[in-house]
């Protein structure tokens, strides 16, 4: 087992990445009740982007001035910037809804929220215990069925898309929010892998 | 020339991984025949993409318990890598012709799965080679002119598909299905890229 | 400060990449012109798409055959291909225009290409202080300024697509096109931040 320096930061950092994603998420779910108010969700969910950035630059901004990082320091950008994409697509999704003036969402849509309501609170759960890598490995087996699981669903949803039900320009429209939904749960998924090669690194 | 192990597990496992693609072109052009059984090809298939996973991750556990790799550690992930985005590529394929029902394809597509074929007769043709990784020169010459000739092809197959031939319906799914066919091809070159640099740098 | 060789070559074909970036974006104005031969502009803009595959590979020769190069080599692989990425980006703009018989196209794609226009100017103008990166500060900030323009206005442009104007069918065509046109200020943005990441280092 490698020395691992005491700057705690990292992890506290880290640790409010993912925060930023359990509002997100949040955000998301909002966006989807039927009642909500879209431009107001929208504005809160610029807001919530705009944090996570702040705590993404905070870290780069900390690992480029330290000179022993807990893990190598490429492997801390991955990190930051996996969590950061997750936002990203979360923010792209809220923003499709509002700019595609979409006013009725399939039910398929609000099961994939409930897997990133899921991915994001095991990522806030986890990411403190990130000093011992090796101890996460329930959590990136929890992340690997719930893309699997979020994966069925999606596949579901595309079929539901193309049943003839929906006009096309409908389809147009809603294929690329159920895909941005997708890409978040896969951005999750990899945030998760890249914690599984840092503890194969340690081990 | 650098010494170089003769660890010839690496070896043998990307050549591994290269026979899975070949299965993979195989099961592609079972998909496109108008004949075929959608749904038992798609199973196959997906039995082949978790075989394909299994050869990767060994190959993966290797490199990260090797002390010595025969080439730089990142090049043997970026090329293993590789080759699982091009099964990836192609279970889509074969995953979207079930999913979006689409019982009759322009015949480009079978043009394109001919393109696919070749390049993974050629890749597990030259995969035991990978000793000696200049020797392979005549490898990604002859990759980059196929993913020429499947790049010419590919946009001849969407010029048709917006000729007014297809309801606008049909042309959303068509255009998902010819641009995975396209996304294999590019992986296929982006794995002859990765084994000319692993080639420049031992030169 | 860094002691840097003076191996001047990797800053004069730097800079050539970003003058190939004026002529591509030159070529865009040109193809969106309604009076233009597109068949003509785009046998042009094949050929200068070739031309920023010569530099890009005279710069990918030199970074492999120096002992000691003026950044890490990683970085200027990254960033070589970074201008690289910008003008497929703008040949594929090109190509889809041509390719779907697009006739009219919507005054919004003609301010994109103003922004990419004004981000090659940029991209030439600061290229050759390159050797001291912190210096290109203002660059940088200029260039995320442009991307967030631009961004805006690829909201308003899908926002038109779907607003009832356009068939369904050519509403597929145009979002195509103006993806690419976004995608490729996004690869303007990605270079930026190389740079900035450069400068961090250095500092």
């Amino acid at each position: 087992m490698r020395f691992r320096p005491v700057d705690s930061a990292f992890y506290a950092l880290f640790t409010e990445q993912a925060q930023h994603l359990v509002t997100g998420t949040a955000l998301l779910a909002e966006m989807l009740a039927e009642a909500s108010d879209k431009e107001d969700v929208a504005t809160r969910m610029r807001a919530a982007e705009h944090d996570a950035d702040e705590t993404t630059h905070a870290l780069i901004r900390r690992v480029n001035s330290t000179f022993v990082t807990p893990f190598d320091r490429e492997d801390i950008y991955a990190l930051a910037s996996g969590l950061d994409d997750v936002m990203d697509e979360m923010d792209e999704v809220v923003d499709l809804i509002l700019l595609y003036e979409v006013k009725v969402l399939p039910a398929e849509l609000s099961q994939q929220v409930e897997v990133l309501q899921r991915c994001a609170e095991l990522t806030a759960e986890w990411m403190p215990k990130l000093q011992a890598p090796q101890s996460l490995e329930e959590y990136w087996i929890e992340i690997n069925r719930l893309e699997n699981a979020g994966d069925k669903n999606h596949r579901r949803t595309l079929a539901r898309l193309f049943s003839g039900e929906y006009k096309t320009i409908e389809v147009l429209k809603l294929k690329d929010i159920v895909e941005s939904l997708e890409a978040a749960i896969d951005a999750f998924e990899k945030v998760a892998n890249i914690i599984e090669q840092i503890a194969v690194k340690e081990s």
